[in-house]
């Protein structure tokens, strides 16, 4: 099978890697809008091949969309126009976005909506680029597939095996349901490490104090700040309502730890780490 | 030489493991206030003995407070009594405590005060007992020395020589300067893993929810959350001010995010994730 994958970065180089050495691809071509990465992409040999856009829709069976979702809602639209175009009824277009109520309102009434397969492969580091895709990136995560009952079944057989060769858990949601629990579970923790670097980079004004005496523990909660606001701009703006829902109950728990902590009421501060710890049962 | 050390939990049991097998302890006396933790200390071979309190500062050359801070306050005074008592000027206490203003502000006037040497090993895990204790845990991390000039240089010489053994670089600052610096590097990224598990498991009631989309990222910011509430509460308590101050800062970040989501403002969101990006450079 030839897969088409649009931007070769983390999740598209990764895929890449995987789908090739596993045997599902048996040629991968890649789009890359910048030619920096295009010429890296190819030297680290994710794809057989860079192509211009059109030719990648012509040539290949499944075509992965792995750009932000601002611009994926844009082309997946445009892929399913082409696809109507060129009569080709057996294509498949995936898109691997991090929200997707917009990108399914977006194509549902598309005469060719069934040849689209709405996924969410939930995995990824705080790196970005082709440099940061790498084997086994998805074994063992959950993928959530929204709206399948608007995709083919023949389609949606594909998909599904194509993440089994990526070794992922298969999770089936509304689109909306979707962004409702990524905000609650993925997206505030972005954004509670974003506001993290920029309080300690406000508060210690000698970088070399955070670089001294950085633990473990802050740099684990901090990671997620290195995230590029390519990716996250969108998927914030994108998901807006339930993002701001979760913020502000997150704010509400800071300053419950704020008033103990500020009425040295210890009894408050270990009843809310009781609580913080249940946690532990739920996250290895 | 002899090492007695107050409370075999994560770092009072790591610090024996590796001063034993790194063959700076000959022997290692452990006090341990839980009967069910000394059994299984014992049965771990944490230590060699478990011991009462009293006999472990008769017989030991060092003792290391290893108890959460609010009970150490008051544990390294009482050993300089017994020191004072029982006139031995060679014996050393060391404590490995999270805050340092108080301990050294109860102990600054005590006769036998250049015989405690005040220190925080900047390394840990989310989990706690002797079932936490691990090898290794030390190796590359920062450790901090409080104070040193109260200490005598003979005390100083040679627990440097014991923190040189866990393979940690030290850092020398005061008492104050080490307590406004971890409550900017430390504190308060527990206190944002806290609220950010209090958010998670208030807004999504199906446990199962977080269980199957919790990302890498999720699981990682989420982390110290786990922290117990024996370490933590005294911590928070006693570096009040600092904790309370980094707080407020924090709280302001998370609503300028909040606004710039609210307000659909991109190149607001953009410029805060922009800055936060900084963090790239220094933390690996």
């Amino acid at each position: 099978m030839t897969i088409g994958i649009i931007g070769l970065g983390l999740i598209g180089g990764s895929m890449a890697i995987d789908l090739k050495r596993r045997g599902f691809a048996s040629c991968v071509l890649g789009v890359e809008a910048d030619p920096f990465h295009a010429e890296a992409a190819l030297k680290m040999q994710l794809c057989d091949e860079i192509v211009p856009y059109e030719e990648c829709l012509d040539r290949c069976d499944i075509v992965v969309v792995a750009v932000p979702v601002g611009t994926a809602v844009k082309m997946v639209c445009d892929i399913l126009d082409h696809f109507q175009k060129a009569d080709t009824p057996d294509k498949i277009v995936i898109d691997v976005c991090s929200t997707k109520e917009q990108i399914n309102l977006s194509t549902q009434y598309h005469p060719r909506r069934e040849q689209y397969v709405s996924t969410h492969p939930m995995a990824g580091t705080e790196y970005s680029g082709p440099w940061a895709a790498m084997p086994n990136l998805f074994d063992g995560r959950a993928c959530i597939i929204a709206n399948q009952e608007e995709s083919s079944p023949k389609a949606l057989k594909t998909v599904e095996q194509l993440y089994d060769v990526l070794n992922m858990r298969l999770i089936f949601m509304s689109a909306a349901s979707h962004d409702v629990h990524t905000a609650y579970v993925s997206h505030i923790s972005h954004v509670t490490s974003f506001a993290l670097a920029l309080t300690v980079l406000d508060k210690e004004k000698d970088e070399k104090h955070i670089f001294d005496l950085a633990s473990g523990g802050f740099s684990s909660t901090v990671r997620l700040a290195k995230s590029s606001a390519d990716m996250w701009v969108p998927i914030l703006s994108q998901n807006h309502d339930n993002v701001l829902r979760v913020i502000d109950t997150y704010i509400e728990k800071m300053k419950a730890f704020r008033d103990a902590i500020a009425d040295y009421d210890q009894d408050k501060i270990r009843s809310l780490i009781g609580e913080a710890n249940r946690i532990r049962k739920i996250i290895r």
